[in-house]
């Protein structure tokens, strides 16, 4: 088999322990990923705040160097775990499964997987996350989603960070990023947002809770169809 | 041996191969590496602007998909073949030959190689480019060296880009970018600029002039030195 096909099943097997690890602490899973400085860790330290006292969270952080990011979540009062990758461009499962070691989950609502800065590589290493976030800044360009095509394509949300500077890059049309992400036949909601001003969190702390209060719908019919099963064993 | 250090050994010797025809041809090629939306394109666009008359510059585009930055090159006169990687997050040496294949360097002074916009990947390939320009734009953050350590090790020199942003960022210290420059041990020059409104252009510009006068002499020198040798062949 080559090598990268069995890098890859290994990584699956592994994505599906930390999934079915995530769904048994009712915790929704979000993989974060953009360019490098697109604004991840500043989206979430703005979302920690707009949550505090609704919902419990927890973090990791992936960098190849440094622990800046998860103590930047930590002075939020959130727990955080920093993976440092070393040489590697994306985090994978094996490193998720090992940071999860070392987070309780008990009681977390939402955990965010804040993935290595990077447009490429993450999108092809599943981590056990429930949905996938891509983050496009827009002093990057509007084009990005035409130029990175697999991970626009796969992402669940696109959040277009910084607004806040759309007045001063001149040249980003939010509607041409638009366009480049519905021509990769992604129908996933679009949120342009400033983490710094806080214009269009709303948007996006809605798609949170929706997408939390699916999947404990999902979880509570996935508990209602194995009851019966129980139900029909011989008492002890 | 092991798989990636196989790769990596054929990479180097298409890329020893690669600088032997930009030897021979006087070029000085250039790889451009930055984060996805740093503004290497535009960097371009003004150099080639700025330098129309002085020297003649061709370019190679790295992209996953589309033919967007090549045309904007050819827009402004230059030749330009655009790579699309398809799925990979670099170039590689075998793709920069293959290029070669369709770019007379028939009286070209500098080749810019603008590689996938990926921080991490492409610092671990060798193209065959005898200097590294790495770009960091300033609406990235200021750690990015320190979270990217082997790019911004390795870099001949640092752009901090999009300058006419820094009123509006707020929280970027070029000061600060420069500290985790220096303490990954690189001296290299760290130039500031606008590629929009032309700021600190100059600096870049002579750091370009510098280095295709010091590769001239150099080749000079390999002349000379090997002149003897063939003065001492026997007259046919």
């Amino acid at each position: 088999m080559p090598v990268l096909k069995k890098l890859l099943e290994r990584n699956d097997s592994v994505a599906a322990h930390n999934r079915a690890h995530f769904d048994a602490h009712a915790v929704l899973a979000l993989d974060l990923m953009s360019a490098p400085g697109a604004g991840k860790t500043a989206l979430l330290e703005a979302t920690i705040d707009a949550l505090r006292g609704e919902l419990r969270m927890a973090v990791i952080e992936g960098d190849l160097e440094t622990e800046n990011d998860a103590r930047r979540i930590r002075a939020k009062g959130v727990p955080a775990v920093q993976i440092t990758t070393g040489g590697a461009c994306h985090l994978d499962a094996h490193m998720v499964h090992e940071a999860l070691h070392g987070l309780s989950l008990e009681g977390v609502d939402i955990l965010f997987i804040e993935n290595v800065g990077n447009l490429v590589c993450p999108a092809s290493f599943d981590l056990g996350q429930h949905r996938d976030v891509a983050l496009l800044s827009v002093t990057e360009g509007d084009d990005k989603p035409a130029k990175y095509p697999i991970l626009f394509r796969a992402a669940d949300v696109v959040v277009l960070s910084k607004a806040d500077l759309l007045p001063y890059v001149g040249d980003f049309e939010p509607a041409r990023a638009e366009r480049c992400l519905r021509e990769l036949a992604n129908a996933a909601p679009l949120v342009t947002l400033s983490a710094r001003s806080g214009a269009g969190m709303r948007a996006w702390l809605d798609w949170l809770r929706s997408e939390l209060s699916a999947r404990r719908m999902r979880a509570a019919s996935t508990r209602l169809t194995i009851q019966p099963l129980s139900a029909a064993q011989p008492p002890v």
